[in-house]
């Protein structure tokens, strides 16, 4: 008779997990004994949980499929949490697995006791405590297809240690529970958004979602076509499929005023699978909405809808016949000189392979890399979805274990990789084809510029020191060095050019690390 | 005018916050911008969350008072929840101070907003958002008084953005809370202690809290010499006074078969700010209370009353003149040939300076050290007592900052410290006087351990390679250099030797990474 966990992990694999992201601790100790017996799931050490669910979130934004986490009790969990909220705000799939103390030994108040449904509910979407062993292989096969969507979301599966080592009897064979299905979007949406589009007024088909990549973005690239309408993304999609021969959509900007920028002008705003743009921080005196006065919108598709044939639909009634406009091949010269990040994102964008998964938590430094990369071969851009900070080293983990064929390059802000770290060593444990490339300005750069933006003092020296990472300097090259990770430092354009180029031929990881000037913007 | 930041940190300063671990994002550049006007605050940058809340943890043993963290909204508090569950199983007062956005924004849903209050409601007794800048005086006042205790809290005020940059007049000004005041044991609970130590059967006195420490300890220690009675101490003490004078109490054993010996043949156990012991996990066919069949147990002082005066009073009522049993002085010889997890603790038995704070989180290697530590000049030993792993280098950050005149020693496992290596920048940082010992068995030993201990299959290669961290070596030596505090690798018990001298003698931060076989347990 299999035990709990036995049925647990065979049960996540009936489902079409594969891989899992792991941080175990006593309670998991079941199911880490079962994993042998299942070929099928390929297990993952992650230092550190956030490293975990990052990893996660990357794999389900690739993978289409929900990849799974185990966590240790709350502590665990509370761990991995900032990069869940990410993964909620991407949409991604993902199956946390979160051991549990013994039934009977909750009520001892044991020093790892606290209140794991609690913290669960912040991110999840469905979240269960399994009570019986029995009840295991049905409680995983509701997780999965909640994980599993569409749309992708979090799923919390609690499991005691007691339900993982009691047996249990054989599961029954079961159909899985049938695929969720998006709803269907009301002819009314359709013709409304029609209308706004073909009346001769100014007019934008804001992007969400689905809704850049596949058949949704190439029916989106078909309206604009039509209806001259302007194409934009939402500010951080969880993954934008873009280069030459793609349509183009323009990412809002991150700051309002730059996204005010964009928007202003617009008689119509027609949302698929977007909602209505707000700046990402309030600042004194502005209003958060960043529709401009004047400008109606218009939902083509929104929530849990079906963008796709939204998108499809629209395109059928204002042209049927139209060819999306494409994205030029075309790449940026090689830059000599100083390495800034301007010039890094001409190197990147000379360089990009065919078919590369970016992960972009470039922050200030990467500002110039959507115009640098806009031509290049055909890619995937993953973003920072919630704002949480530390999710692109993991994110590139996760990526590169869904897609082994495919390139990994990861663009990391010096602050934002301090937050996960570890998962420097996992891409080298697992021998992960990431190349990671740290934009190192010494600086919460972002957090300078913001310090003015939202009006607050100048800021006299303890403030300045408290954005400053320079003392003493981060030295990027001995930090993945000591986690397994080769790595060397590039201070002009062309060490970087070398160094990328090498970054991207071989197979396995390697570090970049650029010193470049924060901005002055 | 103030703004409500200002106001805040003004506040904080008035109740005798004197610390800022500090995490922030955008919504909180109100409060840095602030700090420049209030030098008595010293604001102390972490790179992760949970480093802010475990020096947090570390300022408040130490300190005896409350210092604040700064995070950035759910996602920053999220960071730093594991921690905080390490803290709220100290009883250590700790005052987060959690951004937001500001209030007319929060129904935007933009990408960071989450559910702060049920985030900081697993680990607060206290949890509150302020609405208007108006009323951030009387809640600042209130978080650092349900912080203070006793016992010691974690209180969390959650700052929206708005709150901070509005403008409210000069707070007047108030009296703070009223101290709360432990409550005091009844006279029944005194002599029920005294007729159970005093009936000629074997008895022990098992304390935790506040009872390992000060006046308690040493009342602890008179009723042990009046009556015969053993000393026990909880298994995870958040801070316990040992060395050469002190009263002694045996930890009890973290695994459940250890304490069982501990404890076996008791007829009474009397709890002084402990709680009945109970095993630390569950294990398959075993109960999870540790007290033996026939004790009796007898609550002297339970929760939040008042054990100094308990223990006092017992002392008083067994025996008016006794003199405790206290420790006498003696160190190890220093060890040579190979370096062991027993004979490294004999280096540091033979060298532990006086007064020295030890922040114990060497799990497995641990073992040794109680015992070759027992008779070093007088100490405090700071431990592990919520079970989520990554507290030690983040505690001895917080411990060093509370006591800069002392050394601090922070013994940590190689799996431990990887959950939270960016302390060791704050260090640098801060020029904070600590020495960490790494002890790398390239393994996260316990697990090997509980794997057996928990019933679960001997596990195949790759359970084993689930708890192995050796593949590649993690190279502590190089980490710690990349985050600017110099390292040293030790081979040999005489290496060792002469880097923990050097490590005590300067001033600043080192790390040894002490190479360690995993024990065989």
């Amino acid at each position: 008779m299999p035990n709990g966990a036995q049925i647990l992990i065979s049960g996540l694999v009936d489902g079409g997990v594969r891989a899992c992201f792991a941080n175990p601790g006593t309670s998991e100790m079941h199911f880490v004994a079962a994993l042998d017996a299942v070929p099928e799931m390929r297990p993952v050490l992650c230092l550190f949980e956030g490293v975990a669910t990052g990893a996660a979130d990357g794999y389900g934004r690739m993978a289409g499929r929900p990849a799974c986490t185990l966590m240790h009790l709350g502590p665990g969990l509370a761990g991995g949490l900032s990069n869940l909220h990410n993964a909620r705000r991407a949409a991604s799939p993902v199956v946390n697995v979160v051991g549990d103390h013994a039934l009977r030994h909750k009520r001892l108040d044991a020093p790892l006791e606290s209140d794991i449904g609690a913290l669960a509910g912040t991110v999840s979407a469905w979240t269960r405590r399994t009570y019986h062993a029995e009840e295991l292989a049905g409680d995983v096969r509701q997780a999965v297809a909640a994980a599993a969507g569409p749309p992708g979301a979090i799923a919390t599966l609690i499991v005691p240690a007691d339900v993982s080592w009691s047996q249990a009897g054989e599961p029954p064979a079961a159909a899985p529970p049938p695929a969720a299905r998006r709803g269907l979007v009301s002819v009314d949406a359709v013709t409304g958004a029609a209308d706004a589009l073909g009346s001769g007024e100014s007019a934008a088909l804001l992007l969400g979602g689905d809704a850049v990549r596949g058949p949704a973005f190439a029916a989106a690239g078909r309206v604009a076509a039509a209806t001259g309408a302007k194409l934009l993304c939402e500010t951080f999609p969880a993954r934008q499929e873009r280069g030459a021969g793609r349509p183009v959509a323009e990412r809002l900007a991150y700051l309002a005023s730059g996204a005010s920028r964009q928007l202003a002008g617009l008689r119509h705003l027609v949302l698929a699978g977007a909602a209505s743009p707000v700046s990402f921080f309030a600042y004194p005196g502005r209003d958060g909405g960043l529709v401009p006065d004047g400008c109606a919108v218009h939902t083509l598709s929104a929530g849990t809808e079906d963008v796709t044939a939204a998108l499809e639909g629209l395109a059928e009634v204002v042209g049927p016949g139209a060819s999306p406009v494409r994205a030029a091949a075309a790449r940026p010269a090689l830059p000599s000189g100083d390495l800034t990040a301007e010039s890094a994102a001409a190197v990147i964008g000379a360089l990009l392979p065919d078919g590369a998964i970016v992960v972009d938590e470039a922050n200030t430094s990467g500002i110039w890399l959507p115009g640098a990369t806009a031509g290049a071969p055909p890619h995937d851009w993953l973003t920072l979805t919630g704002g949480a900070m530390g999710q692109g080293l993991p994110l590139a983990v996760g990526a590169a274990v869904a897609c082994p064929d495919r390139p990994v390059l990861a663009l990391v802000g010096d602050g934002a990789s301090m937050y996960t770290p570890q998962a420097l060593w996992t891409q080298a444990r697992e021998g992960l084809d990431v190349t990671t490339v740290v934009f190192d300005n010494g600086s919460y750069a972002i957090l300078n510029l913001e310090l003015g933006a939202v009006g607050a003092a100048p800021g006299g020296p303890r403030a300045r020191r408290l954005l400053d990472l320079s003392g003493p300097p981060l030295d990027f090259v001995a930090l993945a060095r000591g986690m397994g990770v080769p790595a060397e430092r590039a201070t002009t354009a062309a060490e970087f050019t070398a160094l990328l180029k090498r970054g991207l031929a071989e197979p396995g990881p390697l570090l970049i690390a650029c010193r470049v000037p924060a901005l002055g913007l």
